[in-house]
């Protein structure tokens, strides 16, 4: 049920000419205050600012040249449309992305800054699916899905596997769940190739399907979500859950107060811009801190794309 | 009247223990948007959020042993009372800040957590200065001078010194001016290590003694200084003047709404925090940037300290 580690060597081999190999941070102050020796995985300075950049390209490449021919479809109003945007210019292909018509400007410009076609659409999931699948049928483009596809979930996981060369012997790997393709990727990659590291996910109390699907076994779909961490208001899907399921022991939930303060932490101690939904691995990490006191932690800092205009503080 | 070169490779090796070697980023983005191929010596990386940890613990670590066992006294409400605070720590001596008793907590509050004495005084520099004194002569600890003492200008001209050796071959760098220290330094590193290399400073119109004292070949104190770029507001002195004129051919000066785009550029496309007085050295760049197409340019990004609950945007 597992793809073989193999899979996960061929997509990074794949990827590497178009996704940069982000560096891992570390603070001392951060460690001091937490108690353990964190190594932060920098997927805010990927390409685009956000680790999707991996899986859009993975799944972008192995469509066969024909189809790919004909460009790619998605619909997301965050990271995901911009990710598969530049993986289409980078790959010389065409990217048509759906996103609903109030999406902040400065996401559907980004998305244009990369030389994608935006259809604008309402804003619910059925219409973003139906105008989506009238694209597809229109230009014979490819839908990429963002998180429930599992050549994006092994691209995701190239993240981990990278941080595993980097920072090998980690008892601990946190990152954040949403759809679920990234925990999905390095749950796979911590399995295959690092087989004492447990993965924790960390979510949003006020988005934590992922939290009650892992408990009941069976996909709950996130209800009406209410979190700043905007990256993580998604469900899990089909492809991505039977792969948690087998693979993760533990979903840690935080407060949107944790998530501004642990954000605040990496900005003020790190001199880095990380967007919410990043910083949810290091509230999860931060709420239960005793039970990993002077372990060796891996972080993923999945994206760093927010509107500095809006922010929390 | 320059110091040899070899006191600036004294410096790099005497402070090496106490400092971090800070990165060089690029970003492809503004590169493209500037048309210049920029590399970014990362200083808010640096220990204590900016490059002043490196001329403090130089010239801490110059005092003689005896006379450095009674400690080190300055008066600074900025980056600097940090990094003098924090030398000491790791140098184990004792450290006197003297700050404004309206001083915002937070600048306070960091001096304190790195072991510091503060004393406070009223916000005039004249008041500084005798509480300085006062502490001199009642402790016999050394007085450190922010940006007017040749050790603190060779232990900043290290980070130009570090660039130089990262990335060769650069036509131009680019530094913010306030009290003079960093600009001295970078000068010096450049005339030694680099000699095609020409120093270029970014000043706030609001602050702009810095460029009329050039111009007038003479020190013009600054007046009133209003700037976003608080660091930025000190004035030049008497042993990093001679260094600037007989080395600085060029200072640019820039608005402050100038400054603030430069910032949103930096932390939007290189997800890193600078303060403003870093984006003083970009703005610079940009406000010129038709005469620098396709240089390679370095600039220093000076630090990383800004209160988040006060931001520009």
């Amino acid at each position: 049920m597992i793809p073989g580690k193999n899979e996960l060597i061929k997509a990074a081999k794949r990827i590497k000419p178009f996704v940069h190999e982000t560096p891992v941070l570390t603070s001392s102050s951060i460690n001091k205050i937490i108690g353990a020796e964190i190594y932060f995985k920098c997927e805010n300075f990927q390409r685009m600012g956000a680790f999707k950049m991996r899986g859009s390209v993975n799944a972008i490449l192995q469509i066969p040249d024909k189809e790919r021919a004909k460009g790619v479809v998605t619909h997301s109003s965050g990271n995901f449309a911009q990710a598969v945007a530049l993986a289409a210019k980078s790959i010389d292909t065409k990217a048509y992305i759906v996103m609903p018509f109030n999406a902040p400007k400065v996401k559907t410009a980004a998305v244009l800054e990369y030389g994608a076609e935006v259809i604008e659409c309402p804003p619910t999931l059925k219409d973003r699916e139906t105008t989506a699948k009238g694209i597809v049928d229109k230009t014979g483009a490819t839908f990429v899905h963002p998180s429930n596809d599992l050549d994006v979930i092994l691209g995701q996981g190239t993240a981990a596997l990278e941080l595993i060369e980097q920072e090998g012997d980690l008892a601990y790997i946190f990152v954040p769940v949403g759809g679920g393709g990234l925990l999905a990727g390095t749950a796979m990659s911590a399995y295959h190739f690092s087989s004492q590291t447990e993965v924790i996910a960390g979510e949003p109390f006020g988005a934590d399907d992922a939290f009650h699907s892992l408990k009941e076994g069976r996909i709950l779909p996130s209800l009406n979500p209410n979190t700043i961490a905007d990256g993580l208001r998604t469900s899990l899907g089909n492809i991505n859950f039977p792969i948690i399921k087998q693979l993760v022991n533990e979903i840690i939930r935080v407060e949107e107060n944790e998530i501004v303060d642990a954000m605040k932490l990496i900005w003020q101690r790190m001199k880095i811009v990380v967007e919410p939904s990043s910083a949810v691995a290091l509230a999860a990490l931060m709420r239960e801190k005793s039970r990993f006191f002077n372990k060796k932690v891996g972080v993923i800092l999945s994206g760093g794309n927010i509107d500095l205009e809006n922010l929390p503080f």
